[in-house]
């Protein structure tokens, strides 16, 4: 049984140490992943991403556990959302909104009896989120954490989605990677939407020369730009054996456009 | 059986993946769990704030692994210390000051049996450390890692501790977390021992106007300046949504007066 | 069964957590450590120097996994090498280097059956490597994992190498760690070669007074500069207590003298 973690908590204080402790107390025979405790501070999109990427690599039954969570101790629920097999408990803060689009359950955390106490009000990931996931993972059926609920009540997201015409397709960035990659909201559903096929698009990111796009970091000489749709099947920017955030001078929320080349 | 593991080795260098290799090596059956890697240099009072805010969540027969050791190689002392069920090893410098107020027992490790061979004289974390932690989860009797040693023979920190008057609790912070909160070294003890209620007391920081104690971080607007109660029952400084150390100035060793509202 | 995963993948991103995923999805009884996720980008030769540190801490029949690959996606091959009873798997950049003068065998990863489908071409440690490594810890035999080759057909790093006379050895400095100790390309090889007792030498640091070989990081007073024998047998410079990068304005590739004490 598998439990993954991501937070904004950082690795240098020992509150996800806390989490795991509280998590193999209840149930030992659980592995536990860290996918990212360096969401940045309180970035509910940037850990929904986080977890987006992650989840069709680990088996059904896995259960994801994630605190990005600004409004910690206000009247805010915690959520358990049941989701192509895997299970989801997060704050119903819109860091699950991605899960909404798809056949899903969700629960509201309401039965104390599986929480720690005394409950202390800063830090529901220790006292709630993790004794509820090692219940869990003990077998505790979904339907004893707290009553079901609708997902049209839960709080979603709504981060901008590329615009597409019938020329080009423009979005934005989104997220920069440890390399500096530049990974942008236009994806192949995109592309495919618009009618684009890949070998016939330029993208244009600022003022640059338009790219190609390419298949692989290494479709060009080192140093140069490229765009490709990377293993995610999202379009990204990157700098061939560079950092492409700051060679190009990216930023979060840079414009992004896909043409139609006209060659 | 679990393990943790705190160290000021970082994350860059493979050391702490040699002494989880030392561990596993010999006890293969070892639940691993890292409490930070990322004690400052050095710093024994924070090593030591980690271990005890983190020892409450772990069970009964958990061995605590630290290492801050400006020492290595010197003639301090290693020690393994029993204490509430658990087992704590550490250089003797103060790492585990917290623990000797309570019902311990101390032993030296001495019993050279147990350690790598050759022997390393920078990195007893790897040689001493990690197989005696291993020797210990796979059964080996306390009393066998060497001669039990009196606790007032150790050595202790003695970090300041805050004054109590009729009016005040004066104390500092002493501890910055990934957030910018600023963690003092005042508790819900010292309220006790002042005879004050959280409800009729307010906070001083620095030459700001005093504050309520809230009992969590969303009872105010973002950007708010509050001070509350934390998970660890102690008063603590933050930014609603915001960075407390940056936005107020505030530094390790700053000083903090809960003061009687006199209203 | 252990597997160890060394990256320049940096822990902000979730991409070693998806690689976890991959593996523990098809062999749920592994236990994975981290060797590293900081290798500098690209960094081939800091990833084999982490890769030479830790092996002889794992056990016989240890996995590591190692991916700095400013290749993927090129032709550049991916490799399996058994080598002293244990297996790493890597892209065929010269990562592996330090075994080849080993007694190893090597192959060739082709057996795309073992691979994730559909392939993306800019993640091959998610798709290749972490399913042969899962595939590999469930016994496959190393031989379905495709053609051997030669070693001689593998591609080498070829760092600088102490120069050696009757008088001095002269190396340079290879690797700062977190703590700010410079550590060489000198090793107690070197030593023995050229027939230099440890207690009847002097180093030469820039133009610092030469400094004697200690044993220890405490046998001289704090902020001390100091060379000295560590514990994987190479020549260090430290500062006790200190930081001997920033202090002795130390960088990559600074020369060191090892002298024959005149005296």
């Amino acid at each position: 049984m598998l439990i993954t973690l991501t937070t904004d908590f950082g690795l240098s204080d020992p509150y996800v140490g806390i989490m795991k402790g509280v998590i193999l107390t209840r149930a030992p025979q659980v592995k536990l992943v860290d996918l990212s405790h360096h969401i940045p501070p309180q970035a509910i999109l940037a850990g929904s991403q986080v977890l987006t990427a992650a989840r069709p690599f680990f088996p059904a039954g896995t259960i994801h556990l994630a605190v990005v969570d600004p409004g910690v101790g206000s009247s805010r629920r915690l959520i358990c959302l049941q989701c192509d097999g895997q299970l989801f408990l997060a704050p119903d803060n819109g860091l699950l909104t991605p899960f909404f689009y798809e056949p899903a359950q969700a629960f509201v955390l309401e039965n104390n009896d599986l929480f720690l106490s005394p409950l202390a009000t800063t830090f529901h990931g220790r006292d709630i989120l993790a004794p509820v996931a090692a219940a869990l993972a003990n077998g505790l059926p979904i339907t004893q954490v707290g009553p079901s609920c609708l997902l049209s009540s839960l709080k979603k997201l709504s981060p901008p989605s590329p615009k597409i015409s019938s020329t080009a397709i423009t979005g934005q960035i989104e997220y920069i990677d440890h390399f500096g990659n530049a990974i942008t909201n236009i994806t192949t559903q995109h592309l495919q939407q618009a009618n684009f096929a890949p070998a016939s698009v330029v993208v244009q990111v600022a003022d640059l020369p338009t790219l190609a796009l390419q298949s692989t970091y290494s479709g060009a000489p080192p140093g140069t730009a490229i765009s490709l749709i990377n293993s995610n099947n999202i379009l990204e920017i990157a700098v061939v054996n560079g950092n492409a955030y700051q060679q190009l001078r990216l930023s979060l929320g840079s414009s992004i456009k896909i043409l139609k080349n006209s060659y």
